[in-house]
């Protein structure tokens, strides 16, 4: 059986490009650009949790990093760097094989590199760090919203949880619905380049991989945009591919989701977004 | 019972001190400080794996920080800032207060600040990754080790491989030394203070988490220096208060362990180091 050493040099290890100094030390060197802000983010996906026991490894390599780049992409960041611990309850190098082809293919996609990381035995987890650049001011925070403002949406949410639904034999969709549903669940596409198309054009973003409504999982960008934008943003949609949906507008006053019906009728909002421990 | 995200408004945010921007959104924001390189770390500790169950959660905050500070202190880089990926079967309040306790006490020992982080359920795991600051060209790289160097080691090894024994009914200690063993395994101190003197002074340096010849869990550093720099490293490890020893030296040709006895008679070395998967 392959040690935990061989294991990071075969699987995880791929020479330094723009890191000072990459995999294999106490720690990876960078040196940062100069006149760039840094954003980081941490997620962690835990079997039973984030994914089911004998998920396919390569779309959980790819989803792991997704996660991550949809948390840069929600910023307007350019993705640079990652660190990945893994945990792992044995070495099956089919899987580990598997898993790095998923996780480099998109790594490779979106030119960010793997600087460090942390093997270890225990139960099937995945934490990565990503880090991304963007010039000074350009962030788009989550409290720059403005009343006033449209609210947009990235793609359409929903399929990933109808993905599970189906998987958990809860619905059964076609198998062409199932196969689509299921890909948006097990690899989603992180809007990275709308996030960097925003940059100027939005105000606020976020990602909705916690749900919109209601349901999760789905990496869109839920934004904000000043209403003279909406030209921008259509613009910014189109360049990046991706469809943008104006879903709102954001209103004065204390927080609140009003959600209305095609008539303008509003509806009930149960409570929004996943959360953990309820 | 707590939400996720009063979990972590109650116990993992503190006000953005050098961040652009703390706890809370997608990402965190980092303003690099210009001209210095960052090193960056990435560490998991398991239940079973690296703490047994019930370990004390006060002692677990402490422990899941200081070794990454460990790993900065192996480069020889003053800690920054951290975040944190944190899996939890359940909310138990008591343990979360005491890990946030320990947490943060040994973080503001070394002005190091929680900037972001990932909350989620599952086997009780805790992901730090630490990110700390150096000059240009002082990092002690584990690959800068001279034929000639002298090898030296900080404090002294063992301690936490008893405690560890002790615990698990192998061995019987004192109540005394296992009160101390135990508190080496526990709350390790990690030789962050050593490592930024040793910077112009040490060539190589490398954490002794995974054991120096046999056990593991000492967060000591192992570090070469040139001969005629043995006053220097005594004075730094005076000057940060920690023991240093000189344990070998550094010979030319093919890498290989000689271990020797007081009389300079060769000892039978076992294979090194602490391996997850063997």
């Amino acid at each position: 059986m392959l040690s935990e050493f061989e294991l990071i040099a075969k699987y995880f290890t791929r020479p330094a490009r723009t890191a000072a100094l990459g995999v294999g030390d106490d720690c990876a060197l960078l040196r940062p650009p100069a006149g760039l802000v840094l954003a980081l983010t941490i997620d962690t996906l835990s079997e039973n949790t984030h994914f089911l026991p004998g998920a396919d490894p390569r779309r959980l390599g790819h989803k792991s990093l997704a996660v991550n780049l949809s948390d840069l992409a929600a910023m307007g960041a350019d993705p640079r760097w990652f660190l990945l611990a893994i945990a792992l309850p044995d070495v099956d190098e089919a899987w580990l094989e598997a898993f790095a082809a998923g996780l480099f293919a998109l790594a490779e996609a979106h030119a960010i590199e793997l600087i460090g990381g942390d093997t270890t035995r225990g139960p099937r987890t995945i934490t990565i760090t990503a880090i991304g650049t963007l010039p000074p001011g350009y962030a788009l925070r989550r409290d720059a919203a403005q009343a006033g403002d449209d609210v947009w949406l990235s793609g359409a949410t929903g399929s990933a949880a109808l993905g599970l639904a189906h998987l958990k034999g809860k619905i059964a969709l076609t198998a062409e619905a199932a196969a689509r549903c299921i890909a948006r669940l097990e690899q989603p596409a992180p809007r990275v380049a709308l996030g960097q198309r925003l940059r100027g054009v939005a105000a606020a973003a976020i990602d909705v991989s916690d749900g919109l409504l209601a349901g999760g999982d789905d990496y869109e960008l839920v934004f904000t945009a000043a209403a003279d934008r909406r030209a921008a943003v259509e613009a910014a949609g189109r360049a990046a591919n991706v469809a943008v949906t104006r879903i709102g507008r954001i209103l004065a006053g204390a927080p609140e989701v009003r959600l209305l019906d095609r008539a303008g009728k509003p509806l009930r909002v149960e409570p929004l977004g996943f959360d953990h421990f309820r």
